[in-house]
């Protein structure tokens, strides 16, 4: 079901800002940087290895993200898995006792489509899955 | 300078029980168990793509692993990449402005070299880089 590890996202308060040190300290380089229509978030993406960094600020003062980083400080927020069918995948997740936030995809960046797993059932791990409008 | 993304950190109060979720719901499979000596954890990995999910599980009750638990709960804990030599990693990102935990590398899990640099120069992500012994 799991293809590999999408993304690793990162909450902070400023995606360039933030940017300064995966690119000046450690080399990396800073895709595209996008608004999610939506989801109410400005992200840019850093690839490393088969997996990206995600830097993910929050654009509405209300939002669940927004309130993390008021709580907790910026740090890491989530992990996100790639899958064939995203629709599938929840399901498959559900039937095998996972507590899900999304019962059925949603947009996400890049066009893919998204879902949520409660972090009550992984572990404490916010999990997304997601899929790839390509296949790719 | 940076290869991969190494593995990801969840601390956990109990490796076997906080594998289940990374088993039975998402598919995944746990390598060998293995307590690194020196650091108090006990650690499981979990392959996925060219990376791998690491659940840590302190078994020093007044570790700084055992008071994150505490505080925030099980969770993501650090990102760790893999670097080809992490003595000369460190001083890059010393010399590029990082604050580092680790001045000189010390032994991490599976006969590795590792290296932490502090959240406060990250943007809030404990951030470890490790050297393979084989290079691989």
């Amino acid at each position: 079901m799991i293809k590999k590890v999408d993304h690793i996202a990162v909450a902070v308060r400023d995606v360039e800002k933030a940017a300064e040190f995966y690119e000046k300290v450690l080399g990396l380089t800073l895709g595209g940087i996008e608004e999610v229509e939506g989801m109410d978030v400005k992200v840019g993406f850093l690839p490393v290895g088969d997996t990206r960094i995600e830097l993910v600020q929050p654009l509405d003062p209300n939002s669940g993200l927004a309130k993390f980083i008021e709580k907790r400080g910026e740090g890491i927020h989530h992990i996100c898995y790639e899958v064939d069918d995203v629709k599938e995948a929840l399901q498959t997740c559900k039937a095998r006792g996972a507590r899900l936030i999304d019962e059925t995809p949603r947009p996400g960046a890049h066009k893919t489509l998204v879902g949520f797993i409660h972090p009550k059932s992984t572990g404490g791990v916010l999990t997304e899955l997601t899929e790839h409008p390509d296949g790719s």
